[in-house]
């Protein structure tokens, strides 16, 4: 059984069978949203926590792994990138990294909930710098709907920052959506979502995710895999899909990007899209 | 708190602050060695589960990533690797992965837990396919007085498959183990050791790793990285000391390995040693 200790946050699941816990100092913050409950806790070593309707968002001390490579691979894979739409991603921290590229002329970010943007401005202030760039632009909205009301070709890069495909966002994972990124975006257009753990739902997920993105019409799809510690199995994964059959990488100017990052670098970029012979 | 489930075993540490969890069948077997206590549990979905002195040691699902890892690199970093000494390792799975390569001619793995053996062969059969392997021999003694009676120059290739260094483990993590080590490698030799979590413990092992293999004489030190899902953070990390300044890789070797693996091929063992920003 697990210890019964109190001050411990923990998520566990019995479809993965898999529990993971932080020791908490203090819960800061809980409340109700019309769409989810959020809970802010401080942690003993992995700083704020934000766990939304009991799954972990974010932690302080790792967020760096996932919002570094749902942005970074995506932006430098497309030639020529200048407006770039988030969906979800309401603690900003996605925003953040897009908005270090100079190149990037508009972001903006398609949150339902306008209390994940509030409270990360409170617990994660270092992730919200970017939140008064002149170039973001912060809607909270239903991101289904936004993208169905979007002109077509009128996107470079789509980045979908949402939560697991369960609830609120089990749309975003599904063909139609697709079809509607696909609509939206430009030539040389990408499409990127999170695809959960290549360990624990590599046939539930990343591969109908493959299946839904080309029958939506991509060109070629790809996954990328990095470490993501609280997230589940600590594996973690981003799945592209290309408008255009040609995967471009704008090597040298990843190598020299001109901005600090702690995971992603041109080297890391390149390995982030090697696959282990079990995911191929 | 962590909620008060029966049926779950959890490894819960103030000192990383982090609790991981495997939902359990039933606890299949537990006793006291003269050495430690070992726990074998099964699982809900990670198959079965060992645990040594309340440490998760491995699972039937992901063991694959660490022995492979271990053990590919840096027999495919050796030009002519003959024969190999595993200290620890009893559980097998890196001794199977090891005998996969018909150039080894013997490997000794010395263990100080014989039932560490014996329980792997009845709950991880799978792992101790090669234990009668006519070219492995398994001794059941202690590492560190092994090493310092061994001839030197004897060995090509160590590998320190151990425990956390707290405990038996320890002084498998100090600097006159790996003078001794080297003392016993011959020209071209190579050890590689578990080294914790890049995410956890660049500075309070790998580092140091690196500082006390390099004072012990060895030329280069090299750490690689690789998925763990139930180890802490669920990423971790083996470091290679060099005998030789230079650093060589059989890459058409690799390529052309005429055996299964499921996370390491010439691909990946290039993008294992690409490090983060954050970790050079």
């Amino acid at each position: 059984m697990l210890p019964d200790h109190r001050n411990w946050f923990t998520e566990a699941s019995t479809e993965t069978g898999i529990g993971f816990s932080l020791h908490t100092k203090e819960k800061l913050h809980s409340e109700q949203t019309p769409y989810q409950t959020i809970d802010i806790y401080a942690t003993e070593t992995f700083g704020n926590l934000m766990v939304i309707d009991g799954f972990v968002m974010l932690s302080t001390r790792d967020n760096f792994l996932y919002h570094e490579m749902m942005s970074h691979p995506v932006i430098f894979s497309h030639p020529h990138p200048r407006k770039v739409v988030i969906i979800g991603g309401g603690d900003c921290g996605t925003l953040q990294e897009v908005l270090k590229h100079p190149a990037i002329q508009q972001v903006t970010q398609i949150d339902i909930d306008e209390r994940v943007t509030r409270l990360s401005e409170l617990y994660f202030p270092e992730l919200c710098q970017a939140n008064h760039d002149p170039r973001a632009k912060l809607l909270f909205a239903d991101g289904i709907q936004w993208m169905q009301q979007a002109d077509a070709g009128s996107v470079d890069i789509i980045i979908v920052d949402s939560t697991d495909p369960i609830g609120p966002a089990e749309g975003l994972f599904q063909q139609p959506f697709y079809q509607e990124c696909l609509r939206v975006l430009a030539s040389d257009g990408i499409l990127v979502q999170q695809s959960e753990s290549p360990l624990l739902h590599l046939e539930s997920i990343i591969q109908p995710m493959h299946q839904a993105m080309s029958s939506a019409g991509f060109a070629t799809v790809r996954t990328l895999h990095f470490p993501q510690p609280v997230y589940p199995s600590g594996w973690w994964s981003a799945t592209l899909a290309y408008r255009n059959a040609k995967v471009d990488f704008r090597e040298l100017d990843a190598q020299n990007k001109g901005f600090d990052t702690r995971y992603y670098d041109a080297a890391m970029h390149h390995c982030a899209f090697v696959l282990p012979p079990f995911m191929k």
